[in-house]
């Protein structure tokens, strides 16, 4: 492998590549970002070689791309069309069914993989891109049977590399799946943070006392929202359903408290605490 | 200092004998809990010296009261009953007005310091109980003027040990603030944990796909029902308040969702983007 291209230099996309390198001893790293100041310092933080633009990409070997889901759906064609036969192009957004249907009938179909890599921080950029992020964590491949054969070869190849394991799954259940496990918890970790500033408005210096309980549940409140809006636009339907899940419970829970129902709020919070022996499970890489 | 007391042998009361043992070296250190084996649990693991009673609070110099809200308003009046003249009784709990009206008449109220420790894991019992907890976190006291002076001192200097810093504020106060800072935060990790656990009777393996986001999100859902049903029903009004205004911003932000406003999304997530300031300033022990 001799050219190796990231598309959106920040913490996935550059995570990898920090990982790759070392590996790919004799490959070039290029980078291509519409900011041209994280490109810069994707060089700077030893992420890539060079910056590059969309046109060398028929030197391609190997093109990650790791963008806002938007903007991966105008991307990925114009990459296909772009790379020469045999290179794997691979995205990495966080959803899976519209940017799989975008390119459902493009002629080189076969040399691009859906994945989904679980793993990522709440921070965003080339200078939040650290090693080792993906190890023992999920990749999951969608529509793995639409890659060339050769292709998927070489994208387990690089995934063994960052020390994932991979789970496949159609675009519509990885959709369905992850508007639970993560996008929700994007939204209730936002609402939260949104509610407490509002309060804090009337109330001065509330956040004094907040400890780590409110810090834990609120840390993805930090993350992009150029990153997020997209995602939940592409996601919408599994994420309405989930909102409309979390909302009722949150309403149910209300009336509870309301009526002093000590037993409901009791019990509601009881069969949740086996979310303990689920989180084990996630602590432990399973 | 020669007789402590504490009345619940679990994590808070536990990691504050831990941290005490070392400093108040003549002392003997007794643990009463209304479950046995929780006090023999606090023997083993170094937390107190010897298991014993109520009636045992005759002798006592220091209590500390560390218990559900709702066994603090039996047993406080009962513990200020007891006590001699010149002990110190320090209730911990998550709530202050009800603790601090049920005294409000008792003749040895001024033996009697409202506290809250803004520290804690999600970890309950005796085996939870860890050295070092309370270091630069923030200790509320309520009504301080209603303690005696003597013993305002002696509690400031048990909080220094502690390597606390203390926050004065009323009761009324402090429910208010706490319910957006703390107990809002459980109750949206509890329902969001909620939801996806019943997504996930329909759909197999869905915790294969969670990452650390949703573990970070849903760590309070691991909290003990039998700590917080009481704290939700003692502070029902504040805890209904920010519910309120919790669910009305996802709603909105539902309805942003459903109508396609990206640019509603966009800024509601960006206006919360704040948070960071404010989580450093946490991080940051400010």
């Amino acid at each position: 492998m001799k050219n190796v291209f990231l598309i959106g230099t920040g913490l996935i996309g550059g995570s990898m590549l920090l990982d790759l390198r070392s590996h790919l001893k004799d490959a070039t790293f290029y980078g291509i970002d519409k900011d041209n100041s994280h490109a810069k310092r994707a060089v700077t933080n030893g992420i890539i070689d060079k910056v590059a633009v969309m046109g060398d990409l028929i030197n391609a070997d190997l093109v990650l791309i790791s963008i806002p889901v938007d903007a991966t759906l105008k991307v990925l064609p114009q990459a296909l069309d772009l790379v020469p036969e045999n290179a794997l192009i691979i995205d990495v957004g966080s959803t899976k069914k519209a940017i799989c249907d975008v390119v459902s009938k493009h002629k080189n179909r076969r040399q691009f993989l859906a994945a989904h890599p679980i793993a990522g921080t709440e921070f965003s950029g080339p200078d939040a891109a650290i090693k080792n992020l993906f190890q023992k964590k999920t990749m999951i491949v969608c529509e793995v049977e639409k890659t060339a054969f050769k292709l998927q070869e070489l994208a387990k190849e690089l995934f063994e590399i960052l020390g994932m394991r991979v789970r496949y799954m159609t675009p519509a259940a990885h959709d369905r799946h992850i508007a639970y496990v993560s996008h929700l918890s994007h939204i209730s970790s936002f609402m939260l943070g949104k509610t407490v500033i509002q309060e804090e408005e009337n109330e001065r210096d509330i956040f004094d006392l907040a400890g780590s309980g409110f810090e834990s549940t609120v840390r993805l409140a930090k993350s992009s929202p150029a990153m997020w809006t997209p995602i939940f636009a592409q996601n919408k339907q599994h994420v309405l359903d989930a909102l409309d899940g979390y909302i009722e419970n949150l309403s149910r829970f209300r009336e509870s408290v309301k009526n002093n129902d000590h037993k409901a709020i009791f019990e509601d919070m009881e069969q949740t605490n086996r979310i303990k022996t689920i989180l084990k499970g996630i602590e432990n890489g399973k």
